[in-house]
């Protein structure tokens, strides 16, 4: 399957007859080199540097085997390609200063890229460099926006097209094949050029490993073989929506009563501040020390027993930070679970107007404590789930147990810290039951994360941040073998004079339908932005809402099953089922939830119509009836409306056919 | 002189007994490589990455006599050390392919580095890195900045701390050496390690050269030795105040007699539009063909003349660029003298709303039809000076008659241009009396400069554009061998919401007597901005300050000769004087005007008094007669009496005791 391939000035080295690496004398397809970073933070934003001593072109090769030696005299990589279980593995061995690597991948100029874990503002890669290191995704992430502005000027917190909580050295290429690079240290993967990607990373990975499929469901499929899939989302996320409420016991239970009272079928509701508040200039935080706060949430444990009896659920927060000088840091900085700074103190990390230790995760008892905390403070306490927060921050000064370096651990930090929850829930024997939502991520949060969700969005419109940015964000990490994304409904963000408007809020609502399940946010300054409860016209819609969502139920558990048996995303780019619709492959505004159905959301204020591009397909636009059979189509969209459309030829056509009778549905209560 | 002496781990280079390069197998001094650029222009702003395909180390070295032979198997690189006139000449040798050095000469952590030119924001370079490539300077120039944001946003001309129109890659260190790399490729210059300063450059440079002297005057006179220096200024630019006023005889020679009037001291006008006017959305732009209008201008030659009598200069302007299908454009097109595109056509600039050609300073014709036109037009036609504008526009992918490359030509067109500006002059006989004024610049303009200008600065107070740039601009240049520098009193640029202020254009005034001479501009947008024959009061507070330049009059022509003989700039870095003193090495918003004279401008809006900092000496204060002996000082310096001291032990003590009596003066009138 491997063939090795002399040319006149170099060699061609193909995998199942297509060509993976040319390597000539004047462009090696392998640099070793040497460097040293510059790496500064703030608030999980990081400022990244890089200076090269030396990057030394291997123009010769030797060949021995199945190992290639590639070389400038002494300056040698070993590389050996073996195949294993239809992958191809190229591992790596060279001399130990060596820092820096670079392979130059065969690139065909039509190529395109997706995948790299979470990437919001471009699903297709090529064209771009993409540092591959997980921090906060930015606000605004668009230089050219003043929100992007203002929030670099006042916390370096902008962001760019690439900052993501979640990257991977992972991606797919139209070339139908998947390529995975074994490494935790900081890495860019360059698809600028026409003829090569350049894959570069801050040290010798193990391995790297890449695999063909003949098209892009079976792609996935065994890239999640791979990668490892998740437990199956619990039933009853599949019908009703998550409210994220907070302020204590009463005013929850009495935000429930009046949103059921207009008809929201509410299968939970998710309150982040069971532990309890701390106000900063940035908005309303949570209070870092992950108990039960029974002065704002009393009686919690029996609300939520008599939750549970109607069907519903009580979701929490954690994360793996711990408040300084509060019970659970004393406890942990005692038994010398916390990180500690160079100096062999605890570490402290700023988290912007209160500090923190940082459990070390690295340390198997930290790890166990960690966990057993999960377990009884969350677990046994009743929580059926949970957002597992902030993985992306782990300083690259701090020094931890396992004694590798943290700028080799940072990347490593988000899939150590889903171990965690995995464990906790498994343990339990609850996997598949009870589930957690986190946004960092990393190789291995397809298996270990239960879901994801899409990150701090902020309340707005705008292309690389807000409602707009949600899809592409889906449809990337869906093609790194994440199945199950959602997001606020809402945005959270609010900042620097963005502030959420009923709009937008009702076309996220809409647009999350058809999502891994439906959860409102506060947002950080919740009582500066719109509120569904606010609105009597707004509980109505979400009533409407998730009675659509019930349509769906029998829908979407086959897609979860589909999850979990092939790894396949419930949202999904066009080509994965068009592939040879060149237009598809273009699209990043609008997914197919599943195979039957396509869906293109409103992101625009104001907007009363979308024009939506179908494939070549007999289609049938739910509000309207009407059937097309592809092309640029215009259809009405008002608030309610969401775009969408489903294959008359679907197997559960009946199914979907009822999403129309929302309204009719409604009449009748 | 030169000393080559072997290390355990290699080898250390001396050169009249200082280290100037130390080599180790693990970090040597040079490193080879290839790259290839991205380069694209907008309007003279330049986006530049390089995408390094190798840098390969230098381990090992060879010494044969005065050859030392650093390599890496065979990539090799020959540096020939030899000593000529008590400079150390490095020359370079190695293989074609190769189009990236980068050299790292030994440095000290304490060290400083001035020059590399102007540059506007850090006298001091040392800490960061400098990219060399002329260009607009950048309207901001401070990426925390709005008014950067906008110039970004709209025209892609925000700038940076490093943009400017005059980079040279020539620099002065504390050690006491100045340092010259031979090349006009793009380079950067990166002052960041502790130990030691990389010079990077796009080629390898035919030699390097480096000279040490015992203190900053005489290095210098040893630089201005190697670069050249310029011709004497015009003794009339002494006393007195050039006009920069447009809008036809009639307009011009009515604001003069008004001005004139109040007791301002005009030496000259400058009437750049003497070619007519072109509007655009930019602001009141010229007419791109370099010929008398006489239907702006009518009797502009009997008026000339009419001036002259008086003792009285007229200024006019060019550039190299032509209007296109206007009558020079025609000619030079005809005749072969305009570069090329890649086609073979005429290349088109964009300069914003209208389009021009570009005369190939390569082609030797095209020089001779240029310089002709000069003479004829502006030195025959009875122009005194001009201002010989935009250097640093040639664009990189045009084709020149030399051949070479126009990448690599871009960094020399200033020099260029100034050259044929400086033979039009000589060839006339009359350097020292004509004179031009340039802001592109480059290695030669030392010589063929007769002066530069500070640029288009922003009508605005802030530190990295604008009034409080212009002291570190001239610092900088004048560590850079440019002995004379002035600025457009009240600035130029007047975008996004900035509007020139009465007191930012007094301020300015008040700066520019201690300049190369003194000018005004009306700015881009002259309706819109405040000009001096707005208000009498600005007028009157012009013949106070013109009085105080008459005053200086002989300081001023001992200065010159200074410079003529010596190199020494008229604007001095404190330490220049002050070597022992370490506060002097940090300032760069005050300077030494000559050896005796110390201003310190007041660039804030407001302000009604200056903290100045005085090294150890006997200084007076000029308007308030106070004695110091050095340290922090807080003077009065409302407007019109710019924070003034001289050195009671100066040699023309009697004449800068007289500064303090043009009020005196005034009322005698």
């Amino acid at each position: 399957m491997i063939d090795f391939k002399a040319t006149p000035d170099g060699l061609d080295i193909y995998f199942k007859d297509h060509l993976i690496l040319r390597h000539t004398a004047e462009l090696p397809c392998f640099y070793l080199g040497r460097g040293y970073d510059m790496i500064t933070a703030y608030r999980g934003n990081y400022h990244i540097e890089d200076h090269v001593i030396s990057r030394v072109p291997l123009p010769r090769y030797e060949i021995d085997g199945d190992t290639v030696v590639f070389s400038l005299y002494d300056t040698k990589l070993a590389v050996t390609f073996t195949v294993l279980k239809q992958r191809l593995h190229l591992s790596f061995s060279t001399a130990d200063a060596i820092n820096r690597l670079w392979i130059r991948l065969f690139a065909e100029p039509e190529e395109n890229i997706y995948g790299c874990g979470v990437q919001a503002s471009y699903f297709n890669l090529r064209g771009r460099n993409y540092p591959l290191w997980t921090s906060e995704a930015g606000v605004g992430r668009d230089k050219k926006s003043l929100m992007t502005f203002y929030a670099d000027l006042l916390d370096r917190a902008g962001g760019d097209y690439h900052t993501t909580y979640y990257p991977e050295t992972t991606f797919i290429s139209t070339r139908k094949y998947w390529c995975h690079v074994h490494t935790t240290a900081y890495a860019q993967f360059d698809f600028r050029a026409p003829d090569f990607h350049e894959l570069h990373m801050w040290d010798v990975p193990e391995t790297m490993v890449l695999e063909f499929a003949p098209d892009y469901p079976s792609l996935i499929e065994r890239l999640t073989d791979f990668t490892g899939r998740p437990p199956k989302l619990p039933e009853y996320l599949h019908e009703g929506i998550t409210l994220g409420l907070q302020g204590g016991t009463d005013t929850v239970k009495r935000i429930l009563e009046n949103t059921e009272k207009q008809g929201v079928i509410v299968n939970g509701l998710w309150c982040q501040d069971w532990v309890g508040h701390n106000y900063t200039s940035f908005g309303k935080r949570l209070y870092w020390n992950w108990i039960w706060n029974d002065q704002l949430y009393p009686e919690l444990d029996q609300f939520m027993a008599s939750l549970r009896d109607k069907g519903q659920h009580l979701m929490g927060y954690i994360c793996p930070f711990l408040l300084k000088d509060e019970t659970l840091f004393k406890t942990a900085e005692a038994h010398g679970y916390l990180a500690l700074n160079k100096k062999g103190q605890t570490y402290i990390e700023d988290f912007g107007e209160f500090d923190c230790g940082i459990v070390d995760l690295t340390h198997p008892d930290a790890f166990a404590w960690y966990k057993a905390h999960i377990k009884t403070h969350l677990i046994d306490f009743g929580f059926s789930g949970w957002m597992a927060d902030f993985g992306e921050y782990l300083p690259v000064d701090c020094v931890l147990h396992n004694g590798i370096d943290a700028k080799k651990m940072h990347n490593a930090w988000p899939v150590l810290w889903a171990r965690c929850n995995y464990e906790a829930v498994e343990e339990r024997g609850k996997l598949g039951e009870v589930f957690y939502f986190m946004r960092a991520g990393g190789h291995g949060s397809q298996r270990y994360a239960t879901t994801m969700w899409a990150g701090d969005q902020s309340v707005i419109w705008e292309e690389h941040d807000g409602i707009a940015s949600v899809t592409p964000i889906a449809l990337s990490s869906g093609m790194t073998g994440i199945p199950y994304m959602h997001s606020d409904i809402g945005g959270y963000t609010s900042l620097h004079g963005n502030i959420r408007t009923q709009e937008l809020f009702e076309r996220w609502c809409e647009m999350s339908v058809f999502s891994a399940y439906m959860r409102t946010h506060e947002g950080n300054r919740p009582a500066e932005n719109f509120q569904f409860y606010h609105s009597v016209d707004t509980l109505r819609f979400m009533a409407r809402m998730t009675r659509l969502r019930r349509v769906l139920k029998p829908y979407i558990r086959h897609l979860v099953d589909e999850a979990a048996d092939k790894g396949l995303p419930m949202q999904r780019p066009l080509f994965m089922h068009y592939p040879d619709d060149p237009r598809c492959y273009t699209i990043q505004n609008a997914f197919l939830f599943g195979s039957d159905v396509l869906v293109h959301p409103v992101v625009k204020a104001g907007a009363v119509e979308q024009t939506v591009y179908l494939p070549k397909d007999r289609w049938v636009h739910v509000f309207s009836g009407t059937r097309y059979e592809g092309g640029d189509v215009t259809v009405n969209a008002p608030l309610g409306q969401p775009p969408v459309f489903y294959r008359e030829d679907a197997t559960m056509q009946d199914v979907l056919a009822r999403m129309k009778d929302i309204d009719t549905e409604y009449e009748e209560r």
